[in-house]
């Protein structure tokens, strides 16, 4: 089965990362070892070495490839204007993005202590432009009378650990649907921050 | 050097906690081995199994005398009637148990996949209750004016997210002191809950 680099690449190269993603998401990035996400690919441990240099360059890709899409998406989203509006938009398209990659985001939480100094630099950075599409959202609105926030650095952070918290327990079928669940924490983050004429 | 059973057992024990903590804090649970764990108590791996039967047992004891400890700590604290009091009580207390918790906390959230079902139905029942202590704070005070909450479940679990994540970024000698980070995540959670007349 002659196979060129390139079609060989394309159908594995994800397959690595799929594999890789639900083992890390499993047992731990150091608990897992190339032999076995060779295994679960169904290749030999050697020819993992065609496409990743070893575990810390798949584990940095991983998370980098997360952080990518979650910019990306955001970047080709509609954002309203209005703050208010814009806020709103931004708690439903978090929870909407973050909802069914519940393993990438537990990866992206659990192993930044597994990454290399320069790795890390380079994730935290992405982290932070995420951050900071929030961040302008609440500045925007602040000083006038429509957000009323002390600081708006933590509350960037409070917000987003509330609602990224959700992918912990949220499961189809359960108590609430989806809807309902964005509608409850739309209303907490907006009371949050609202001023004197906040919607 | 003899030394009797007790005395041993009373210092070695806790070496031991301390020691599977700080590895599965850095490693995670799968990648520690216990006689990984001797070597930092500087055991013989043999005597390990003298105070627990295996691995598992060690990380629910740990998760188990972290929880306990919170419940413990939180039942010893005199608790203000008045609903809104009652809840600026609990996010000081929130805050002020789990900053110097790193390690613990950590593992509480992250190691929860690694326990066996009955393990994790132990500390699951054990996090409901300190949950519980937080949901009869708000349903104490909603239906009156004091508080507003519409789901008293996913808000106790939004506000005690919002507050554990600031073990993972909070460091002393940061831009905040302790008493600001207390005072923004307090006005952040009232203004969550409160009603038309809360405070």
């Amino acid at each position: 089965m002659a196979r060129t680099q390139g079609s060989f690449s394309d159908v594995t190269g994800p397959r690595i990362h799929a594999a890789a993603q639900a083992l890390f998401a499993r047992h731990g990035y150091a608990a897992v070892s190339m032999r076995q996400i060779a295994g679960e690919v169904g290749v030999q441990a050697g020819a993992l070495y065609n496409y990743t240099p070893d575990k810390q360059s798949l584990l940095v890709a991983l998370m980098r490839a997360h952080m990518d899409e979650l910019l990306s998406t955001y970047a080709a989203e509609d954002v309203p204007d209005d703050p208010c509006a814009a806020l709103r938009h931004f708690v439903r398209f978090h929870i909407r993005f973050h909802l069914p990659r519940h393993d990438a985001v537990f990866i992206a939480y659990m192993e930044l202590r597994n990454l290399s100094p320069e790795n890390f630099t380079v994730i935290e950075a992405l982290r932070r432009d995420y951050e900071t599409h929030l961040e302008t959202i609440l500045r925007s609105g602040n000083g006038t009378s429509v957000f009323d926030v002390r600081d708006t650095k933590l509350t960037t952070l409070a917000i987003i650990a509330m609602l990224t918290e959700i992918t912990t327990w949220y499961r189809e079928g359960g108590r609430l649907a989806q809807a309902e669940v964005e509608e409850i924490y739309l209303a907490l983050v907006c009371r949050m921050v609202r001023g004197a004429e906040g919607g």
